[in-house]
């Protein structure tokens, strides 16, 4: 699932997010509440039809981003109170706003507003987190149930520039008319905790079942023991989704382990840095080593980069801070880790 | 002809210029030279291989680029010696190191290295300008007889990377394994210094010929004055070529003058600054107005831009300083001029 930061996948134009056949992407609640705004999007009809996009969305609750970037947050039960990072205002997210943020963007999926807990953190740290994400999870259900009614797409006036008319196609949530509302289990290392977490936010109930609060520094054993140990707790006939995980290894490990879902920033930010996952390995595509390389990035891949264009190109492009090289490289990673996921999926 | 400074077009993959209509595009030989290095393109196959275009390719003789760009710049008769804009270090480009080196570029257009008369300038600096301009014409003309057998094409071992092999098809240079090398009237406003320096340049006898030292500050009316003069004085059997010009409304105008040729960065620059121009005139997306509005940028614009993404969507990229502002907003400004381009063509 790559990640659509602002309601774009950096350097990819939707048609050929299309082309390499990315079914689900995520959007940031966090960065379109601030940019352009929740009632703005809404009022273009949701961000399926702002940004042209008929294949299915998730967005996050904000929470991630308002504990990374933004300053001065101050948390209470009530809620977050943060600083923007764009322009220093004073912002309020919590889970009934969070939620209502995410109605009016309309995405297919929709995640409840809740802490990340650092890493690391005391035991009492941790369960006290815990029970925070757990009572903000039943306020977010509660918000949604009653709200879910509210999604950008009913009372939405057709337009002629909807790529949803033009191709006849439906965003796949207008078929029920409501989103649907993913958990999501906190609890730390703490295997115990996990599975209490995760019992409680079944006994909640969603629609499907998220792993939080990994990646987050911990070494990549621990984040596969708490993944393998928390699985055990989640339905298997509801999707599972591992948040902010990770590298190609990774995701092949976390699909044999069961997990549907996964998001991660890596092959876009890699990309833009000039980090390309191959066949063969990781390439640093800056180092002089390619100046010359004639040959395609990767030879197994059959994207339309390493159909095209030599790694001598690709070096040159990025050398010379060329934005095509943020666009070649981007479609190459993402082609990369789509072309995995197939083949892990064959091959499960 | 779209600008493709760095071997490439700014923020435009090649394939999508291939379905934009682009036939031809220019490189900028003062780029090249300095990142990656000539050796480098010609040891990679030449500018189409390495850039894998296989459209028609022009380059400069980088004497433009060495008058704006460079610092500590030192014009003698043999050349010019100048400060390298990336590294500080020193070189040199006279009219047989640009002829050598664009024919190791291996463009199918290359072009002699001329000075740009800066304006306003008096009589005798622009008849001086001239002259030497001339006597570099000549030593062009001379170091290209003499070594135009020397392109990459011909001594370049095939790779399984290129698109020429691909398609089947060859640049089309290669019919006559040489390139064809144009002419270049200076003579700043002065019309009949401008008559004087086409009637010699065609004397030493070039495959077409191209009008410099325009655009350069002078009003507009001056520009179409010394444009339509001049191009009395050059053959109408050769392809004219009017450098550095223009906007919408003057590619139009100096088209039908009879123009074959013009190359400008304004599509693509003003592109990447938000300013885009439709059919109904000049449009800055930056602007807050834009931010609700759901109609396409251009509403008789045929392009995927227009087809698919709303002014709001456009003008949220920008604001978010997103990629893919740059990327929608070239790919539609190069389809606007390539379609005005037809247009023109069409009526005359």
């Amino acid at each position: 699932m790559p990640v659509g930061t602002q309601a774009t996948v950096k350097a990819v134009p939707q048609d050929v997010l299309e082309d390499l056949g990315v079914q689900i992407l995520l959007g940031n609640t966090y960065h379109l509440y601030l940019r352009p705004g929740i009632e703005q999007v809404r009022n273009l009809g949701g961000l399926h039809r702002f940004m042209s996009w008929d294949r299915a969305i998730l967005t996050d609750s904000g929470g991630f981003q308002v504990f990374s970037l933004s300053d001065l947050r101050k948390v209470t039960e009530d809620g977050v109170t943060f600083r923007s990072h764009l322009d220093g205002s004073s912002r309020f997210l919590s889970p009934e706003t969070a939620t209502a943020a995410q109605i009016g963007l309309g995405a297919d999926v929709i995640m409840p507003f809740d802490e990340c807990t650092e890493y690391p953190a005391d035991a009492s740290r941790v369960r006290a987190s815990m029970e925070m994400t757990l009572r903000w999870a039943e306020r977010s259900k509660r918000y949604f149930e009653e709200h879910k009614g509210e999604v950008p797409w009913k009372s939405h006036q057709p337009s002629a520039i909807s790529r949803q008319e033009r191709t006849g196609r439906q965003p796949m949530t207008t078929d029920n008319c409501t989103q649907a509302l993913f958990g999501i289990v906190q609890g730390g290392m703490d295997l115990a905790l996990r599975k209490e977490s995760a019992e409680r936010t079944i006994e909640i109930g969603f629609d499907g079942y998220a792993i939080g609060g990994l990646s987050v520094g911990e070494p990549r054993a621990l984040t596969r023991e708490v993944v393998e140990s928390t699985l055990e707790h989640l339905p298997k006939d509801r999707p599972r989704y591992l948040m902010g995980v990770g590298t190609p290894e990774e995701i092949v490990e976390y699909s044999k382990l069961g997990v549907d879902m996964m998001d991660c920033v890596l092959p876009t930010r890699a990309a833009r840095h000039g980090l390309l996952f191959t066949s063969e390995g990781k390439v640093s595509i800056k180092q002089a080593r390619y100046a010359g390389d004639q040959g395609p990035l990767d030879p197994n891949c059959p994207c339309r980069v390493c159909q095209r264009y030599s790694r001598a190109y690709l070096r040159h492009l990025y050398a010379a801070n060329e934005v095509l090289a943020q666009i070649l490289n981007t479609i190459h990673n993402l082609s990369f880790y789509l072309d995995t996921m197939r083949r892990v999926r064959h091959s499960i």
